[in-house]
């Protein structure tokens, strides 16, 4: 029996990362930078809460705070909350690392010619030194908060990875640690993979739709069969 | 029908409340700290794996440690790193704030004369900033690291605080916000109570036996009639 003479990978998994708690170590330092920047502002919020935001669309996050604070958020405060959290998260950036087993990832993804884009909720001119960091090449799309509409939980970050890799959105998958991730992948149509390096629980991310959760880079890499990756020998 | 003339209160219930994390927003902190302390003597262990961490006996979380970095971890080098932990937490103390209701909480349980008493992992020396900023009083039990032979998740630390208080530990709950506290609770035969506020979700706390979970202690003392507790008039 002949094999079918099938392209070589037009259907091939191809894979949306997220950044922070994802690849780059950086939910803790982010969540200070947060607490920090409100607090140089007179507001406060509890870290764990902000801690459970770390990723979601800085306007909902905005809008999440005005609840909490009892009045809306003005447009001149959310930038200025913004620029000192960027300022705050500089003053952490010294102890920020790679999570273990992401630039491998990257890496046996790239030599297996297995397409894959960053998309983060974070500007660009915060993303950039994790994108060095681990070695993400030039030609890796990186989809940043200033190239789309709307952050996560829209779908909008990953529909722009996707387009830019030149994929139909319904043969890739969002890997990511936080619930607001894989409810972006579900709105765009795509399926999503869990990883627990952000500190969200298993189950947490399953009941949100993941339909695999690693511990971390390093464990989904090796497990790469699992999300239907053919390794080349 | 005569009402029963019950003694006042022998078998009113009686709470044994965890700290960093349940009382204290200071998760955070304690893992940068870890993470600063650990970097510092070139060792390397993610952000997250630590988060996970916190709250358990510093002698397990070095054993842990050594099965992270592949050797076991000697006595001198575990003191060593307690030594640095203690240090940069010290550097990260200014951020650490009570937990929303912590105070008020506690307060109401000391005007309704419901006894209670503080249990934690973590030395005196890093505890005792921490008390006093949730204003708790001399007469309160606390019970510290320093006094026990186990920390959680044995049962030590909540048996010797039930004993303080001169109740019996099955009609004593404990409140945590970590695995930790409530393996430690269902050892120690008593109920258990978990908390957000550390990070962990919901179904993580409910399986390892919570029978209630609070989104924090101001959300607990807004229910305190769900876990038995008759405020006076």
């Amino acid at each position: 029996m002949m094999k079918e003479n099938l392209p070589s990978d037009p259907a091939a998994p191809a894979f949306l990362f997220d950044l922070d708690g994802t690849l780059i170590d950086s939910v803790c330092q982010h969540v200070l930078a947060w607490h920090e920047a409100l607090e140089e502002m007179g507001l406060s919020l509890a870290v764990w809460r902000i801690h459970r935001r770390i990723g979601m669309s800085g306007g909902l996050f905005v809008q999440a705070l005005g609840r909490e604070i009892g009045h809306p958020v003005t447009d001149e405060l959310a930038a200025e909350l913004q620029q000192k959290h960027t300022a705050a998260y500089r003053r952490h950036r010294q102890g920020l690392r790679p999570l273990p087993g992401a630039p491998e990832l990257l890496d046996r993804l790239s030599r297996d010619g297995i397409r894959y884009a960053i998309a983060t909720s974070g500007h660009r001119e915060v993303a950039e030194p994790s994108l060095k960091m681990l070695g993400v090449r030039p030609e890796t799309p990186a989809i940043t908060r200033d190239e789309v509409k709307r952050a996560k939980p829209d779908p909008d970050l990953f529909l722009a990875a996707a387009s830019r890799l030149h994929v139909p959105i319904t043969i890739a998958m969002v890997v990511g640690d936080s619930v607001w991730n894989l409810l972006a992948a579900r709105r765009a149509g795509c399926l999503g993979i869990g990883v627990l390096s952000g500190g969200y629980g298993k189950e947490e991310l399953e009941r949100v739709g993941a339909y695999r959760v690693y511990k971390d880079a390093a464990d989904m890499l090796a497990h790469l069969d699992e999300v239907g990756v053919r390794i080349r020998n």
